[in-house]
C-alpha cells in the first residue's frame, strides 16, 4: 500500500447525506464509534432498571415511549380480535388520549378505572376489569399533578394471578414512570413490569429523549415506519448526544435519589405544615390534593377555593415563582384539571389548583418565600374573590 | 403589596415536574418567555418555506415528519372507505415502509410507482395511478442515496389537473424534503405541495428535530395521543433548545446555498471528471448511478462491479474517508441496495455501491485524495475480486 495515503492521519467526511455528524448505523470507523458510544448509554440504562440493552428502546421522549407501548402493543394482536386495554382515569394525556383515540378508531376497546379520593388506584379494580381479550394495562408509577405513588408491585401481582389462573401470556403490564424517575426504585424486575416510559425532559441534565423498557418476551410492533434503529422498533437517526447526556444523567439521578428523596420529603412536609399554621392561608380552605404520604417527595398540590388557577400562577409568577396550575400538557384551556376532579367531584371551575414541584436547587427560604407570597395574594385577592362564610 | 415579595428580583422555579428547564406550554413567566421563543422559530421557518406559522409542526425528526404526513392524512379519512395512497420505489424508507405498515395493517391501499433509469419518476405514470379514493401522492424531493431530484413542481401540476377535472380537493402532495433542504428552493407555494418534510439532522448546526410543513387545508390527525402542543398534531414537550438551533442553522442555509450549491457542482463534476480519467477506475468499469444533472450538487453515488459495498466502505475508513455502502438506515445488512436495484436490474450482490455525499467542509484536495485512495483500493482488491474480462 503507498505511504501517501495509508500512512496518513486523513479524516475526511463524505458521509453528509447520512447526518452531519456521525450516524450510528454507518458502517465506516466514524459510524461504528458513534455506535459503540449508542451500545454503552444503552447499557448503562438497562444496568439501571435491571433489563438488557436489547430490551431499552430510545425514543423523542416520555409521549411517544407512551404511545410505543400502547399502540405498539395493540398493533401486534392485529388480526385476532379487536384488542381491550385497561387504564386509570388520572393518566398523563400521552396514555389517556391514545386509550382514547385506539377506541375512536376502533382499534381497541377501553376500560378506565376510577382511582379512589386519595389519588391511588385500587389494584382489585384494575383486576375485575381483566377479561379474556386484555392485552394490556397501562397504570402510571407517580401522578404528574398530584404526585401520588401507584401500587405497581400490587398491581403486577393481581396481573400474575390472573394470567396464572389462565395459564396464559396476556395482558402485559406498562407503567408511565416519567414523574417517578428522580426519585423511586426502577427495578423493572422488582416492580414486576414488562414495559416502562421514561423522558429525560423530566430529568436534570438529561437531554430530549425518551425510554421504553420493553421486557424480551412482549410481542411489540413499531408505530412509525422507517430504517432499522432501535431493534427495528423505532426507526429515524438516533438523537447520539442527547441519548449520551439522557444516559449520564440517570446514572446521577441513581445516585443520589435517596439522599435527594429525603431532602425534598423534608422540604414537602415543611410547605404543608406551613399551610396548616398561617392564619390567612387556613381561614382560605385549603385542601391538600392527594394522598399525604404515597406521594413523590417534591410534590405539593393544593386547591384555593373561589379564585381561578391561572390567575394564582400568574400573580406567583409575578412574585418570581414559577408554578404550575395543572400539566403544562394540558394549561391554557381555563378548565379544571381532569385528575383534581377524579378525586374532588364537588370542585368548581373557579376553585383554583397549584402545583409546585421542587427540585435539587429548592431549599427551606424558597419555601418560606413561596408561603408568604401566597398568603399575599389570597390577602389582595380575598375581597374579590373569597365569599364571606354563609 | 409588602414590600418584602413585591419588589424583589427572586427567582424560584417550582415547576420541575413540567420540564427541568422551562416548559413552553407553562402559563408563569419563564413558560410565557419559553412559548415566545418557540414562536419566534416557528415563524422564522414559516418565511423560509413562503407558509403560515400555524402551518408548521415541529416533529422528533424526518421519519416522524414522514409519518405523520402519511398516517396523518390516511387517519383524517377513517370511516371513509379505505383510502389509497401513492408513492415511488425509491424513497426513504420512512416514506416506504411506512406505505407498507398502512397496507400490511389493511389501512390503506397502495401504488408504488417505478422510476426510470435515471432515477426520477415520470410524473404522467404518478397522474395514472390517481383514482377516487386516492387521498395521497408523496415523492420525495432528492433521494437520499443517488442524489436524482424529482420534478416536484410537475407532479403537482398533474395532480392539480386532476383535482380540476373531478372537482374534487383530494390528493394531497406530500415531499419528503430532508436531503433537499440545504440546496433546493424550498417555498411550499411554488412547488405546488401540501405537506412538507424536513429534518435537522441533515441541515449543519440543526437540532435533532423535524419540521411537518401542512397546508392549512389539509385535513391530518395526529398519530400520537397526547397533550395540545404543536396545534394538537404532536404531543409532547416541545424540544425547544433544539427548536431554535434549527431555526437558526435553517436561515443559515437559506442564506448561502446557492453559494454552496455552486461550490459542490463543481467539486461533484470534478469528481465525476476524474473517474473517467483515471486509468484503473476506467478499467474497473465504474457505473455512475442516477442522473447526471437533475442530483443535488453533493451527491456522487457509483457502482464498483465485484467488490461488496461495506467492504469498500470499510477500506475507504482505513484510510480516512467517511462515505457510505448505502442509506445508513438500512446499511449492515449486506443486501444491495433497493434504491440502486431499482435503475439497475443486472445489479449483483457483490456490486458495490457507494455513495460520498459533500458537505460545507470538503474540498478540492479532499476529492483529489478520494480518488487517490479509490484508485489504490481497487489496485489493492482487483486479483482477489475482479475476474479478468472474458
Amino acid at each position: 500500500m503507498p505511504k501517501s495515503t495509508r500512512n496518513s492521519k486523513k479524516y475526511i467526511y463524505l458521509d453528509y447525506a447520512a447526518s452531519v455528524k456521525a450516524n450510528p448505523s454507518s458502517v465506516h470507523d466514524e459510524g461504528v464509534k458513534a455506535k459503540k458510544q449508542l451500545q454503552n448509554a444503552r447499557s448503562v440504562v438497562a444496568v439501571i432498571l435491571g433489563a438488557r440493552p436489547e430490551e431499552i428502546i430510545f425514543t423523542s421522549g416520555g409521549t411517544e415511549s407512551n404511545n410505543l407501548a400502547i399502540q405498539g402493543v395493540v398493533f401486534a394482536r392485529r388480526g385476532r380480535g379487536l384488542p381491550h386495554i385497561i387504564t386509570t382515569n388520572i393518566e398523563h394525556p400521552s396514555v389517556l388520549e391514545t386509550f382514547q383515540m385506539l377506541r375512536d378508531r376502533k382499534l381497541a376497546q377501553i376500560s378506565i378505572v376510577k382511582i379512589e379520593a386519595n389519588g391511588i388506584v385500587d389494584p382489585k379494580k384494575i383486576r375485575k376489569e381483566i377479561k379474556k381479550n386484555t392485552v394490556l394495562v397501562s397504570v402510571h408509577y407517580a401522578n404528574n399533578e398530584i404526585g401520588t405513588i401507584q401500587p405497581i408491585k400490587e398491581i403486577a401481582k393481581e396481573i400474575r394471578h390472573y394470567k396464572k389462573s389462565q395459564k396464559g401470556l396476556l395482558p402485559f403490564f406498562h407503567t408511565d414512570a416519567v414523574q417517578a424517575a428522580n426519585y423511586l426504585d426502577l427495578n423493572v424486575n422488582q416492580l414486576g413490569i414488562d414495559l416502562l416510559s421514561i423522558s429525560g425532559s423530566k430529568i436534570e441534565g438529561a437531554g430530549r429523549v425518551g425510554v421504553l423498557y420493553k421486557k424480551k418476551s412482549v410481542s411489540l410492533t413499531n408505530i412509525f415506519g422507517g430504517g432499522d434503529q432501535e431493534m427495528g422498533l423505532r426507526p429515524g437517526t438516533e438523537n447520539l448526544p442527547e441519548i449520551l447526556k439522557f444516559s449520564a444523567a440517570l446514572q446521577l439521578v441513581q445516585k443520589i435519589k435517596d439522599q435527594e428523596a429525603k431532602k425534598l420529603t423534608k422540604l414537602r412536609d415543611y410547605f404543608f405544615h406551613k399551610l396548616n399554621h398561617s392564619d390567612i392561608l387556613e381561614n382560605t380552605r385549603i385542601v391538600v390534593n392527594g394522598d399525604l404520604k404515597n406521594r413523590l417527595p417534591n410534590n405539593i398540590n393544593i386547591t384555593i377555593p373561589n379564585i381561578p388557577s391561572e390567575l394564582l400562577v400568574i400573580e406567583l409568577s409575578a412574585l418570581g415563582i414559577m408554578a404550575s396550575a395543572k400539566s403544562a400538557c394540558k394549561a391554557g384551556d381555563g378548565k379544571v384539571s381532569y385528575v383534581i376532579k377524579a378525586i374532588n367531584k364537588n370542585i368548581k371551575e373557579t376553585d383554583g389548583s397549584l402545583r409546585f414541584s421542587l427540585g435539587r436547587q429548592t431549599n427551606k427560604k424558597d419555601i418560606d418565600y413561596t408561603i408568604k407570597a401566597l398568603s399575599e395574594i389570597l390577602t389582595k385577592l380575598k375581597k374579590w374573590y373569597i365569599p364571606t362564610p354563609a
